[in-house]
Parts: structure tokens; sequence; C-alpha cells
């Protein structure tokens, strides 16, 4: 429908069809909060609660030690990742939950550099998250045996990728959906062709998973990371997950070889032999409470059908781009205008985004600022409405309309933006 | 008090007046158990449930995103970290929570080594936690400098240890309370003697931090990781803690480089530049809930005194070794008798330590089994009563006595012991 139609009713109407809406009911959304940050920290599944009580009153506070065993806390990294494991194209056995995606990306970086020796290149781009980037460069100021992050402009497009692949390039390191504009890169033709330059591939999946379709081993990709607080609904600071192709899983050992790693941890060797298969990404004792509290995201997750999350998912931005940019000047779109190129975002830059982002909060419209001038908003269908989406735009068109969000209060910096 | 003159009723007399007694009321501890595996799991502390749901409900489910800044989310790491300080010695700004022990262990390995450039020993004992090792062999097989693990036979003396230390080694490696047996290396003297060999020295806290005194700064000790989950009541695969010392804290950049431990993580720079001070040793967005649940036991454990807990601790397991020698043959005490030499804890050598352990768990007392014939107890002042210590050893008797715990259901094997 075109803006001219477009109204409140309509789309009171079309959430009244919407095939997801009975999801929303699913999680706690606080009274008077338009929620479009669900890319940075998903919302709190109602399930959440009472499996944490549980966990906590029951599986810590009774059983103690015996829940390892009785509890199935020792599956938790295996089996909470084969349940990711399915919404990124994953077979069993290639994803485990462990650590955080930066320590995931060390892992896999780590083992990719490792099966291809003699090359130095580590292709990302600077505008990739920037912890991806600090993680290569911890790496190779580590190995110290001359591997180079060389970094593609800001967004680039797939033949500049292609053009930056040659015979010294170890591994191609990109975010799938960019975490500023939402801006998807293809993952089957990249993927191609850094095979075809004989490197390797990592996808960071942090704005993915959960978001869009994937199928990693469809697109033949090597290693993958994400994250378990963001589209996975898993809780502030959940447990990040690692995806690693079959073929890969046997071939070395990663370096942060811990005792969840091991072939055997409670046979207590001194000696590190690696677990056979994904097992072996695990190092540390596994966060329990974090990986509780993220099933439950999963698991919601998983009684939705993908192609339809990603159906709204693109209703929901468009319409949000279209009534934008009807009624909210100054506001420049930074996102894909193409629906098959964004992700579940929109990114919009405006000079002041920041003291706009606080004003838009203090309102109730909840999305995020990103140096230096990018607002974003986030869309996670399973709980947000056609309706959200136009209250949202009447609450940013008023305060541009009027001028205020440009309020001292609004342009202090907090700690966290 | 003589085995002759102790019987349960002095014992009640005893814990009457405990000056700890009303700790126990603080923890969950369930009906008909008598809980001897705090240095596994350290039992929960009451506090944690409502603390947990207002985290969950509150913090996440109702202010979302906001939390970072309006419930302190993102000082979660260095104010529980400081907490963990006071109980070992360290100054405000040299602890903080990360990751999992294995990962720090990766951090202040690296750092040590990278600050004894060409030195290339690494000195451990073959009977230190295995994660530990493991760590250890990772970060030599990733480096490929030639770094070497020098494994120092089990529950090595101090000479033992001095007389290993040369000038080709850059670390001295060790957990301060031995996993299996309790025995306490004394951290002064082996700090001292490895600075006099030109090398650093890491300690690993895991079963001192929260059960004896510490003070690092005293020992002049060069690095520390330790675990939540044990003494610290923190809950399973709670998130471990790293202390570096202030003048180590500048020299270096360690290559788990990630966005949490940037000088500017909100400004979004590709290029890392570690933050000032022990934030640089931060890596992935922090573990929210299993921090919040850690500090209800940190916070806890700091309204007790370290030298009254100490006092009790000698007490418990002394206590518990007079009555099992003298009443459960066949047990070979595996601790030092010596209870200045000892942790929290005792250990027995049984030739079917893992039936014995199961049987005990069936009957209610709960250690554990650590391979290859070790029986464990931990002794949690704040929760352990002397009387308990008595009701233990009864059962442990009867056990034995009868030979009940000989039977095949004790001797199948749980995937963890």
């Amino acid at each position: 429908m075109s803006t001219a139609t477009i109204d409140r009713q309509a789309l009171l109407a079309r959430d009244a069809t919407d095939p997801l809406r009975d999801f929303r009911a699913r999680f706690a959304l606080p009274e008077g909060v338009i929620y479009l940050d669900g890319n940075s920290l998903g919302a709190r599944p109602r399930a959440v609660s009472e499996r944490l009580r549980q966990a906590v009153e029951h599986e810590w506070g009774k059983d103690l030690i015996r829940s390892w065993n009785t509890a199935g806390w020792i599956d938790l990294p295996q089996r909470v990742g084969d349940k990711i494991g399915t919404l990124i194209g994953a077979r069993a056995g290639e994803t485990v939950l462990a650590d955080s995606t930066s320590v995931n990306l060390f892992k896999v970086l780590a083992a990719a550099v490792g099966l291809r020796p003699g090359r130095r290149r580590i292709v990302s781009q600077r505008d990739n998250f920037p912890t991806d980037l600090y993680m290569a460069q911890g790496l190779a100021a580590f190995l110290g045996q001359g591997h180079e992050l060389v970094l593609l402009p800001d967004e680039p497009d797939a033949e500049t990728v292609v053009a930056a692949l040659d015979d010294d390039t170890a591994v191609l390191m990109l975010t799938h959906v960019n975490y500023r504009t939402g801006r998807i890169h293809d993952m089957h033709r990249l993927t191609e062709a850094a095979h075809a330059a004989g490197a390797l591939v990592i996808w960071d999946l942090a704005h993915s998973a959960g978001a869009l379709p994937v199928d990693l081993n469809a697109a033949g990709a090597d290693f993958a990371v994400g994250c378990g607080y963001k589209y996975l609904n898993g809780g502030p600071g959940a447990p990040a997950f690692v995806w690693v192709a079959g073929q890969h899983q046997a071939g070395f050992a990663q370096p942060l070889s811990g005792w969840m790693g091991h072939a055997a941890p409670f046979a207590f060797d001194a000696d590190y032999r690696p677990a056979e298969g994904i097992a072996r990404y695990l190092c540390g004792t596994p966060p329990v409470l974090g990986a509780t509290a993220l099933e439950c995201g999963v698991d919601l997750m998983l009684d939705a059908d993908m192609s339809v999350i990603r159906e709204k998912s693109v209703a929901l931005t468009s319409l949000f781009i279209e009534l934008v940019e009807a009624s909210c000047p100054g506001l420049e779109l930074a996102s894909p205008r193409e629906a098959a190129m964004r992700g579940s975002q929109v990114s919009f830059r405006h000079g002041h985004g920041y003291a706009l982002m606080q004003a838009l909060i203090a309102r109730g419209v909840i999305g995020d600022f990103r140096a230096p001038d990018i607002v974003r908003f986030g869309f996670t269908p399973l709980y947000t409405s056609y309706c959200d989406v136009w209250d949202a735009v009447q609450i940013i068109a008023g305060l541009i309309e009027t001028g205020e969000w440009d309020q001292p209060q609004f342009h202090a910096r907090a700690a966290v933006t």
C-alpha cells in the first residue's frame, strides 16, 4: 500500500491477521515503550523467569553439584548449540555455545590462519563490528608471523571484496549483516570467491541468527560465530556460539584448549587431547545460568517459521522507511533501500543523532545510536507490530517538527550508547 | 579435644558458640544433605533468587537496553572484581571479572611470556589442575616460539620448585591450593624465588579465594586468576576473575583484545587501543546474569572476617581428619596433616574411591571424586557445622564397616564426576 492509504487503523487490521501475532504475548515488554533495539539486547521471553527460578532454586539450590549430570548442565553447550544450529543451516554437532563472540572469533581466526600456513592477509572491512577487528589485530600481533589485517572501505560491494582476495589471503572475515546499516553480504558468492582464492571464510552472524534465514552449509562456509543476546533473546551478556564446518573440525587444535574441550575432561590427564568434533571449541566451565536463559529464547524462536519471520521483517522495515521518509525531514537513510539487501534493522543518519536518540528514548521509542551519526532501529517480528511502527514514526516526526530533541539533557553522553 | 571426648553433643555446643553460625541461614541447603563439595560448586546464597528475579524482570525485562547505564551493568566486571580483590590482597583497580578461569589464564600467560622475551620455560606441576596445563600447552603450540611447559612431579615441595627455576624460566604457574589434596604453596617464598630467577608468577586462586586469607600484593605476585563458583558461591559456571599487579597493567596488550578492553568501546574505532588499567583484560560483553549471581555470593562473604573463616576451616578439617582416622579404616590421608599446609578441604585415597563416593552421595554426604583414587571433601565455614562433620563421618564409617559401597550401581560412571 502507498503512504497515502496507510493509517493506524489499517495497521491494526494488519496486526490482527499477522501469523506471528501470538508470539508477542510470550515476551515481557514494558508499558509505554516501543522497543526497537532487539538487535542490541533482545526483549525478555516470559518463560525465562520461571526457568531461571527453577535452575537457581532447584538445580543449583537443591541438587547442587549433582545437576551437572541430573539436570544436563554438562550438555548445555551442545544442546543449545544444536538448537541454534537449526536456525543457521548447521548439521547436528557443528554448533556449540561457548564464551563470548570475541573469544570465539579468536578461536576460529587461529584455526583458519593455522589451516592456511604461509598466507598472511586477513581481509575484512573498516566498518565491521570493532571487536571483530580488534580480535584479529590481537591475534596477528601475538602470533608475530606477519599476519596483516587488511580493511576494505566501509560498505564494500561484492566486487570490491572479491577483488581484495589474493593468493596471500588466509581468511576473509565478515559480518553477514552490518551492525550500523544492516547491509547484507552475499554469503554464497563471497564464500565461493574466497575459496576460489584459496582462502577460508569466517562469518559473524551477530545480526543474522534469528533475524533472517541463514544456510551456512549451503553456502559452503568454513567458520561462523554469533551472539546470544540479540535476536536470540538470550539475555544481557548471554553466551555466544561458534559453528565449524564438519570438514574442519578434526583438522587442528585451537589455542584456547581448556578442559571442557578435552576428549576426557574428568580423566584429569596432564596432557591436552582435543575432543572429537565441535566440543574441542569449548574452553572453560560453561556459564549455566546464562545458557539456561538463552535456551528459553532459542526455544521460543524455534516455534516460529524463519521464512515467516523474514517476510514480516521486510514488511516492518519497508513500512518504517516509507513512513519516516514521508514525515521526518533531516533523516537520511543509511540502510539499503532494497529489502533483499537489508537485515532486520533500519538506520538513518542525522547530524545530531545522539541527541535525537536520547530524546526518542525519553519519549519511549527505544533504538540506539552508533557513532558518528547513525540512529538505528531494530525490528523483531516476534514482538514488534505494524502499529508499533506507526506509533514510533509519529513520535519521531513530532520531535523533528518541534525540535524538542535539541535540549542539553539529550546531548549529555552516557557510558554506554 | 581428643577423639575420646568428642561426641555429637559436644559439637552441637560448639556450633552454638560458633561466631559464623548465623551465616548458615543465608544459604539454601537441601534437607537430608551434608554438603561437602563447596570447593566444586558453592551452595546457593538465598539472596540470589530475589536478586536474579529483579535483574531478569526489572533490569532486563522493563529497563531493557537502558540497564547498561541505569543498573550499572557496564560496571559489573570492575565492581565485583574489586569486591573479590578485597579477599585476595588486591588494591582497587587490580581485579576484574571476566570470562572463565581458563580464558583468563591464556591472557596472563600471554602477558607473562611477552614480558620475558627470550625465556622459554613455563614451570608448573603435573598435578596442577588440568585446564591450567592445557591452556599453557595451547599457548605454547600456537605461539610456535619454542616455549616449553615443564612439569614438576606431583606435590612438589618448595625446594623442588625453587630448584626448577632458571634463567630460561619465563613463568612459574602454580595453583595456590592444590585441587586434589588441598596442599598450600608458600606464595611469598615461591614468588620471591621466581623473581630472583628473573621469572614472573601466575597464581591460580581457584581453591583459595574465599577459602583462606590471600595477600597477592604482600607476596609481590604478578598475575592471578580465580574461580567464581567455588568458595565465592557464585553459581554454576559463574564468571571468573583476573588480577594483575599494578606495575604490569600498562606494559602490554593481551591478545584477547575485545571491545570491552578498548579505551573507548563506544567510539567504535577500527583500531584497538587498550584501556588504561585492568579493564584491558576484559574481552567480550560481560555475562550480566552470571555476574549478578556471583555478586550476591561475594557480598555475603564480605560480611564475614576471613581470619575467622580460616580459623573455623582449620578446626573443621582437623576434626574431620581426626574422626575419619579413628573410625574409617582403608582411607589414607592425602591432604597435609599440618593444618597450616592445608586449604579448606580434606582428601583421602581409597582403592575404590569412585564407588565409595557414589555410595556416600546416595546417603546424602556430598563430596566428590578426583581420578584416580581421591575422595575429596570441601569445608565451607559459612555453612558447614561441626555437627555436619560428625554426622558425615558416622555415615562414612557405616558404609566402610558394612561394605555397602561395593554395589554395581555405585561403580557405574557418570559423565561428570
